[in-house]
C-alpha cells in the first residue's frame, strides 16, 4: 500500500507504526490490465476492492446492451452485492483502465481487525459515507433530469468527463450518446 | 427494545443474556404520532434511526413539489447524509404512521459498542445489507421502465403498496398518479 493511502487511512483514525507495518505487510495487491473483468453476471464474489490507481465500471448486460451504472475511482471502495449475500453477481465490474486495487477477503479483514481493532472503526465510517453516497446519487437520479445531472457531474467529478468515453458517461447518465452530445453543447455555448 | 428486534439482533450475532440486558437499558425508543417531521430540510441530525414499528418516509422539497425518495419500515435502520457528513439535510424524514424507533446518537453508539464490542461487527454487516440494497435500488431505478419498478415492488415490498397512497408510491416511482393508475389497470388484466 503506497504512503498516500496510509494518509488517507490516517485521517479517519491514528494509526502506530507498528498498525502501519502490519496493514502494509497484510495488504494484497493485485494490478489489472485495462479491460480486466474483475466480476462477471452469474459469479460469486468472497473479494472487496479499494481502488488505488485507475477506473472500474460497473454495468449490467440487459438484452445485449450494457448499462452502465457507476464509475469507481482512487480512493473508492466497491462492495459488491454478491459478497455481502453471497448471491451470484447480477453485473459486471471491469477496468477502464489499467488499475491497481487493494483487494481483501472476509477472512483478511478480519484478520486485519484482530491486530488493529479500530480499523472497525474506519470501516463503519467508510461504509457509511458510501452509504449516504450511494444514497444521494439514488435521489439526484430520481430528482434531476438529465441535464442537471450531467451539471452536477461537472461539479462533483470532474474528472470522469476526462477519463470516460462519451458512450459510458450517457449510459451512467440514463441517456443516449445523441442526448449527452446536445447537453453538452448546450452548455458550452451557455 | 421488544423480543423481536432482540432476536433480529442475534440472527447476526450471538448474544449473553448480559449483553441483552445491557442494550436493553442503554435503548432509547421514541414513538412518534403520524405526521412527526423527524427530520427537515436545512436541519442537522445527530440521530441515527431503527424502526420498530410503522413507516417512515424521506423526501425532497423541490419547486414546491414533495418528491418521495424512501419509505422505510420495521427492521429497517436510516442512516442520513447529516448524521455521516455533519451537514445540513437536504431531505425531510416524517411518519407516514404513528411510529416506535429505536433512536441512537454517536455518543450511545460507541457507549454500546465499548461494552459489547461484537455490536461493531452487526453494525458493519447492517450497513453492508443496506449499502448492497441502496446500490440495487439505484440501479434498478436506472436499468428498469416505471412498469417495471412496480412490478419489482410488488415483488420484494408487498407491504408498502397496502400502507403507502398511491400518491406518495408514483413520486417514489418516479411517475405521476395517472401513469401508476395506469400501470396497476394493465397489470391487473393480465
Amino acid at each position: 500500500m503506497d504512503d498516500e493511502t496510509i494518509n488517507f487511512i490516517t485521517s479517519f483514525i491514528p494509526l502506530t507504526e507498528e498498525d502501519i507495518r502490519f496493514i502494509k505487510s497484510q495488504n494484497q495487491i493485485e494490478t489489472y490490465k485495462k479491460d480486466t473483468i474483475l466480476l462477471a453476471e452469474g459469479e460469486y464474489s468472497k473479494l472487496t476492492f479499494f481502488i488505488l490507481k485507475g477506473c472500474i465500471r460497473s454495468y449490467y448486460l440487459i438484452e445485449g446492451e450494457e448499462k452502465t451504472t457507476e464509475f469507481y475511482t482512487e480512493k473508492q471502495g466497491i462492495v459488491t452485492m454478491s459478497y455481502v449475500k453471497n448471491q451470484p453477481s447480477e453485473y459486471y465490474l471491469s477496468c477502464l483502465e489499467d488499475c491497481v486495487v487493494s483487494v481483501s477477503t472476509v477472512e483478511r479483514t478480519q484478520k486485519l481487525i484482530a491486530k488493529v481493532p479500530k480499523l472497525e472503526t474506519l470501516i463503519i465510517q467508510m461504509n457509511g459515507e458510501l452509504l449516504v453516497q450511494n444514497r444521494a446519487s439514488l435521489d439526484d437520479f430520481k430528482n434531476l433530469n438529465p441535464e442537471m445531472r450531467y451539471v452536477k457531474l461537472l461539479k462533483t467529478r470532474p474528472d470522469l468527463l476526462q477519463r470516460v468515453s462519451q458512450f459510458y458517461l450517457a449510459s451512467y447518465l440514463g441517456i443516449t450518446p445523441e442526448s449527452l452530445s446536445r447537453i453538452r453543447k448546450r452548455i458550452s455555448s451557455k
